[in-house]
């Protein structure tokens, strides 16, 4: 019997080929044995189905793994609403291969069922809080698995932003906004902006600037322990926006200070056996390979 | 006598220091016995002078040179309004260099006194013709002597498009938009994200892809000749910007054409005699000059 | 009659692909009733061909047109000891497309054949001309395609030397060297440490910093023909080295003067009709095309 | 009474300001009745103090503080010497502040003071052990306190290799070589190749490309106890050197394993209490400061 025995199902079921993919995994899962149970969300968009409904809250505290049906961000928002329980999740892909959703539609029953047979890698990743005050106050909190994001808001506008670590003064600057990103994140937004690809496993947070009006300013790697304070400045009547995993959006005015740390819960996020963090970098990022006759 | 006998001021004037720049100049220039005009907006904010007041297209046409004081961003719009008339532009910073702006105000009686004597260099700069086209309808034009951007508009969203140069398909591209920028606006935006200096004389174009999604997307250099078009394309309803000079703004939807190319009409940029490009840049980028005692 | 009615054939024949290559080119090229001759050089290390043969300069004074089988840096050779004489260079890939020889094996007998047939595209290309001076005299000269680049020579150690661009000073500037590149080098040596694009025809040089102390120390794109000087510095008695397209090299000193500037003479490069170039970088630089379906 | 009572002294006396700073600091030092031992070497280019000397390896054992007068070269020298004894060291810069030696000679009184009183940062720094094995065959040691560089050695050629972290395949790559770097090294030479800044604190090496020939190769981040293990590749008999702290010279073959891991032994290096990192990035590289007023 497998430790997984109450599974709840979670799409992003826009396509014909997601829709195709879920009936996939519920047609191979229901010759397992196990309960499942239907996001309601999801139900609402694939109405066929007669499986028991849950809301994601009730879903996340009944089910012992929840089976995301999509891309990235489709991973990233149950993540964010999920990571409260603890409950672990397993992504599968509609289409090519994703840093976080690694099954891919024609593996689902050879993949899927040796995860259920408990033949499969659980990785702790870690998420972003993000509170912002103003005057002392908490006007706004979000959750990022990727990256939290201060931006323009409307048009491309150069910003102004002060920049603390752990208290420490690091730089005023001119941009046009910073990324604060997990290594979850870090082959994301982040890397199109410069930043370092970082190892799922390692325990730090970086600061990428976009595109600084100082050329000199780089991205910052810092332990994951550490807070990260932006305070925003004054420069046009702009009102930046801080935006969590490109997903929500909060408008900040001047003086309002942004701080990121680390939140207390993690994601469990379970891969088949064979999964290879650089094998998905090399395959999404172009990288070269072995060749077949060793250098030539 | 000098060739500059009708002169007209353009000012921004939002500081004191703006202010007292303005009242300077004037004050050196009345002593030449020039016939001095006040652009009517600037007057608006500075209502105390008894200058002679004009709108912006009369100014143009009747003086043969317009001073202007402010930032680099000052001469900008100045010159995309005047460039019609092909009418020479001297800039006066009002603090620091700038690109366009090389007269400090300290320097105002010493350097503005030599340009009326005739010592002077003048450079031709070209600026840039956008059109964005809707199922082969102009939908609206703009005029840039920086550069023109695309960008999302709202929220840093990933926009997807498709770019031509002169006729021949060049990528498809999902990022955070594009940026074309002449020479002029080599040091201002486009150094920001990525893009090279190019040398002011340079009859060239540069298409500078903003975080692209492909890492191996690149600043691409063309002559300046060259047709830019982007055709827009389809990711989940953004409607993307696209910007002159950072001051106008045009919204897009799928399949609208943005055709750039080079104005017929130039800018005629007055500078003192001892004008040094690179200089500018050594400065304003923190670049090492020789050192006093050749290299040690 | 075509008008190509000698041609001369040059190889690097390291391997059985290339010489195979070779092989089917002369078959070919025999039914066209064009007389045909041998590189010396080639034919030292193919020797079982009996096609009569020439010297390097021989073959390109007696011939109207002249096949590489090779690499690009096969082409970028036979360019350099024949630009002298303006025979068109027609260049054939043993494997993958190159941005110089883009001609593959298996399209010889369609490809050559359009092109004697008076079907091609013949490019102007521009070469560069390097002169190092010491104490005012001559030392050495070098042609390059691609490139001239100052570096430390043995070791990776920084170096300092001074820029000058049509005889204004630039920079002093500590780093791992200088690339001063054609727009044909553009996409070559240049591309991989942070240099623009530069479309062929584009009249322009770009002058990259490699790895510069200085992080705003960034591409500079100047006029094609513009003078770039370089003074070598003197840092810890490293004596840099200059090479022309990765080729020659020429040991330096303290104070040398490394002139570099447009050769007199250029090379004609012939391609096929269908020639893109776009479509090159679209191939090896793995730039996204057009999706079958629009933007989806 | 100080609990640093016997301090060694190592300079790299090569001019006349090294010189008077060492004999400023041996003056105060005197006063304050600690025993005092110079280094061999030093002394040898400093003849004329009286002080007892000691080669590196006792001064190291007999001390229990060792200070170094000298740029960041002379302490990543010291610390890569004497760090198998645990000994503490501090940094005295002849000229401009460095990272590593952040006490100038005007404050030697004060701030050598302050830290004999006890008033001091002690930081931990961890070193790279590199080890350089042919056919299963240890050829090779050495130490890093920066960072280990692959390179070609001589001339600017490029080399390939293959990269393992961990035991897991990352890539193969065709670049002008590779840089392993400690947080202590980010801020030097993998800079300027485009490498993130770590903080010193944090428990990770980066891998940085040399301008590798895929664009889409960039820095990873890793855990502090990864393996890092590169095999040299077979390009045109090149024979890549690898290089520590840009001071130990190793030549390789085809075939050969460079393994770089954390070393045991620490560096414990002393700062005055006043230390800041991310103010001596600002100095250094040029970063805004908050401004008098608050932003404008």
């Amino acid at each position: 019997m497998s430790e997984f025995s109450k599974i709840g199902l979670v799409g992003r079921l826009g396509s014909e080929a997601a829709y195709y993919s879920l009936q996939r995994l519920i047609l191979f899962l229901q010759k397992q044995g196990v309960e499942l149970y239907l996001d309601e969300q999801t139900a609402a968009s694939a109405p066929v189905t007669r499986l028991p409904r849950l809301e994601r809250d009730a879903l996340a505290d009944q089910c012992d793994l929840v089976i995301v049906v999509g891309g990235d961000g489709s991973l990233l928002s149950t993540a964010r609403s999920m990571c409260r329980t603890g409950v672990p999740l397993l992504g599968i892909n509609r289409g090519r291969l994703g840093f976080l959703t690694d099954i891919l539609p024609e593996e689902i029953e050879r993949k899927v069922g040796a995860v259920l047979e408990g033949k499969y890698v659980a990785e702790r990743r870690f998420l972003l809080d993000c509170h912002v005050y103003r005057d002392g106050q908490l006007m706004s909190s979000g959750t990022a698995l990727n990256d939290v994001v201060l931006h323009p808001g409307e048009y491309i506008r150069m910003i102004e932003f002060e920049l603390y670590i752990d208290q420490e003064f690091v730089y005023r600057q001119r941009s046009d906004g910073l990324i604060i990103s997990t290594p979850t994140g870090s082959t994301a937004y982040a890397l199109s902006v410069g930043g370092p690809i970082m190892h799922p496993g390692l325990d730090a947070v970086v600061v990428v600037p976009l595109n600084p009006h100082t050329l000199s300013s780089r991205p910052i790697v810092v332990h994951g322990d550490s807070e990260i304070k932006v305070v925003v400045g004054d420069l046009r009547d702009i009102r930046p926006h801080v935006t969590c995993d490109g997903q929500t959006h909060q408008v900040t005015t001047v003086g309002d200070e942004i701080v990121v740390r680390k939140k207390v819960e993690h994601l469990c996020l379970i891969h088949p056996q064979d999964h290879d963090f650089y094998e998905i970098c090399r395959t999404k990022l172009g990288w070269a390979s072995h060749s077949n006759n060793g250098f030539d």
